[in-house]
């Protein structure tokens, strides 16, 4: 079995109003010195089998197109095991 | 400069629609074998300077409280640098 997380972030350019609130939010709780955050999702995807180099590409490809929105997020593949 | 990343999942216990909805997306583009989807959100969080243990149990606190809901959520801290 492998493990993928697919980790998606808005691009830096891009404005992140629910990371702003949070930043607020951690500030007002009594965190102090947060300079920024952002939020992203993570997808964890289980593989039956190994994760052979076909399999790789494919999910390449669809972090890509369907996990990401290409024109305001950027993705990132994490092999877990 | 600190960097913690906040990874907040559903409980494995609870339904995850969205995760569901991906999988099935995977598995129709074609991805073969794909057992699991889960779906969860990421923060990243930057901080002014160390990240001392005082911080880190603000944080700490914080993550559970307002980062993630504890009733169905887990939560995992992780600093960067």
């Amino acid at each position: 079995m492998a493990r993928i997380v697919v980790t998606v972030m808005l691009k830096p350019e891009i404005l992140d109003p629910q990371g702003a609130a949070v930043r607020g939010a951690l500030t007002r709780l009594g965190l102090s010195g947060v300079s920024d955050v952002r939020q992203g999702k993570q997808f964890v995807i289980d593989l039956d089998g190994a994760l052979d180099s076909e399999r790789e590409m494919v999910l390449t490809k669809l972090a890509g197109e369907l996990l990401a929105n290409p024109v305001i997020e950027d993705y990132q593949l994490r092999v877990e095991d």
